[in-house]
């Protein structure tokens, strides 16, 4: 019987299990590839797997001593990220086939303390907005969200328990709530990006999935570079609660509103203090700011698949982002990214006034079609801002489809993060 | 007798020369590629050159119509900067042979103008302490600096007009100062850095090496995707000056002292208003908070090749960065990573009193020995600092070899570093 649930045990679980021997990474990793075997077709989660090499890598594993935080933790690379023994092409056909000569820095980490790389999961084209081939599990007329497709939809379908996804503006946030998974936007600048693709690097982070906080604070503690274990997920009194309903509230449909008011409901009930924080009207355009600065730096990264791939690349992708951030002038760009560098210093002083904000992650379930991959507007602020935040599954709206709400604190105050998190979840559980 | 010197013209001067239809590509080609076959073996600044490759992109330019802004130059480009012709190995040999699948972003916006990609110039190993081939032109038993070697080294002897360094610490300033050459360390941030290895992201920046200041402002506008013809340098005021000795002023030779005194008083006679500036206490530990952040990024950015190739990398490199960078816990990193961000607050208000920063580039000639390639320490504080900085070479110490002097400005003020540093150059005109 338990058996039958391996692939759904989290990291934390697994490692867990396998120092005490009452399982291997091997019997970890055939009941991932089983799920992935079973459910792959439906759901379209992965660029590239190999399922020896997983095998390979899981008994390897066995035979040697313990290795570390996340010995035995099968993994999905989201494949904007290289890998020294898998391809790597960034969502095009441009690059199928390319094979990187060494691992990503998250990548290496990752073995470093004993993760096994599963493969590559599905990106949207240059982690943009052109979809890729994923659905989502739950519904294969549904978007699985992007760019993070296939490390998001793989994670909330039970094929992995940890996916690393990248960020630029809502690509990880939003995914990870539309397949009920937890996902962990870091502080800008924590996570190292060697080996992974510059969409824009002014907001560019990795993004964690996992199916628990724990899961989520071990793996960031493994891609800082820490060797020994990883402190346990801290507690916290109850906070200062300011609910951000944004400009963008009325685009939101009913079930994440009221996901929303019942979370501050919740959180007041256990004597958090919970009010309605609004914005300054300088946060009214910073989803143009944030368009502006990533579509210029975007645009400029591209520049050789411009020069000599042009045909290949999707419609949408020239004739949005890339056209826009061709056309913007560098003193367009200078004062928008400026713009973001004074809201910075704006919401470090929101956060005198509060220890978490409460806001949607998305604007509503997983939307129909597959030709896109829904809103990311609820993600803008916080990406351009630079704060960590994360999204917890806990609601859940049309079709018993997954509704997150979304956590952000000041920047560097990613521990609290977690811990606050924790506090909320906490809140929900029976 | 004008063909014996082509290979001394400045990019500005080759492209006027082709439009006007009085030189060809491949005759600037030609004669960069003979200057090269003369001087190399003394010189050793590339990693690697195939003339038959040069004299077809010179050949296809020719026979084409006019590309752009560098139709025609000649420009080299730092091995730890991804090509798609050419190998690409970052200082080490754990990477030789090694071929991108694609350009980085600054090579193809340099092709797209026209631009000609005549090899990859020596870098020190991973842009860090252990030095490359390369020998300084003046004088083999000495350094050419470093980590862009082959990039300062290559300009300064006259082997091309334009090349690609990057800065981490003093990477760019330092080797330009060295040879003879202006040196420019743009805004961090500015750069896209797609397909360039990340050392330490917070510090990374491209660094552009030339024989005018016109020149680095028309490389520096190609890379900033600009199409037009490049906007003319602007002339400017006499500017207010801050002589900033700074905290290693003791470190530095008798020459530079009197090239920084010389360039003061030449400047005040002039019409500036030329003052002492202090920077306050809280600068005097930066050397050693930029290389707590620097060595804890650069650590684990190297986390596949510290695995994979452990015992090829140099013995200074594991002893030093790798082991510092390792043994730096997250949260030290974060405090020096927030001192940074509180000291590029606090330059900001410097920058009220004063138009421009007049300090050394390094603190003397290059040094002798090719055990090492110099001090760093006159660049650190403005890296750390995330401001845009430029070496003139107007002056000479010890056996005739050049002395650099370098303006800094406030962040986002490159345009004016440029006219403030054309300003100061035209005092040594005769």
């Amino acid at each position: 019987m338990l058996e039958d649930r391996i692939h759904t045990f989290t990291a934390t679980k697994i490692v867990q299990q396998i120092r005490d021997q009452k399982l291997s990474a091997e019997k970890v990793a055939r009941a991932c590839l089983n799920r992935i075997f079973e459910r792959e077709s439906a759901v379209q989660a992965w660029q590239y797997i190999d399922p020896a090499l997983v095998i390979r890598q899981a008994q390897a594993l066995d035979q040697g001593p313990f290795k570390g935080a996340l010995h035995g933790v099968p993994v999905g690379i989201k494949d904007i990220i290289d890998t020294v023994d898998m391809p790597t092409t960034y969502g095009t056909q441009i690059h199928a086939g390319h094979q990187p000569n060494k691992d990503a820095a998250c990548v290496a980490l990752t073995r470093r303390a004993g993760g096994i790389i599963v493969g590559k999961t599905v990106s949207t084209e240059f982690a943009n907005q052109h979809p890729g081939k994923t659905m989502h599990p739950m519904d294969p007329s549904r978007t699985p969200g992007g760019s993070s497709s296939g490390s998001a939809a793989a994670v909330g379908d039970g094929m992995v328990p940890l996916a690393i996804g990248t960020q630029t503006t809502g690509s990880t946030i939003r995914p990870a709530a539309y397949n009920g998974c937890f996902g962990y936007r870091p502080t800008w600048g924590d996570f190292r990006m060697t080996g992974v693709m510059e969409a824009a690097g002014s907001f560019d982070t990795l993004g964690l999935i996992a199916r628990s906080i724990e899961d989520i604070a071990l793996h960031r503690h493994v891609l800082l570079g820490g060797t020994s274990e990883a402190q346990a997920v801290s507690s916290c009194q109850p906070p200062r609660v300011g609910v951000c309903r944004t400009q963008f509230w009325d685009k939101s449909d009913h079930a994440t509103k009221s996901a929303i008011e019942s979370c501050a409901q919740a959180m007041a009930k256990s004597g958090a203090m919970v009010t309605d924080l609004k914005l300054s009207a300088d946060f009214d355009s910073i989803e143009q700011t944030h368009q502006r600065v990533s579509s210029f730096e975007f645009s400029r990264n591209r520049a050789w698949e411009l020069d000599n791939h042009f045909d290949e690349i999707s419609q949408i992708l020239r004739e949005n982002r890339l056209k826009h951030g061709a056309e913007c002038r560098f003193e367009q760009y200078r004062k928008a990214r400026k713009h973001c560098e004074d809201l910075r210093l704006q919401l470090d002083d929101v956060f005198r006034d509060f220890d978490v904000i409460l806001t949607p992650s998305a604007p509503g379930v997983a939307p129909i079609g597959l030709n896109a991959t829904g809103s990311y507007s609820f993600s803008s602020i916080w990406t351009a801002c630079h704060t960590p935040s994360m999204t917890l599954p806990l609601f859940s709206g049309d079709n018993a489809l997954p509704i997150g709400v979304q956590l952000v604190t000041k920047r560097d105050a990613d521990d609290y993060l977690f811990a606050v998190s924790s506090w909320t979840c906490g809140l929900f559980e029976r």
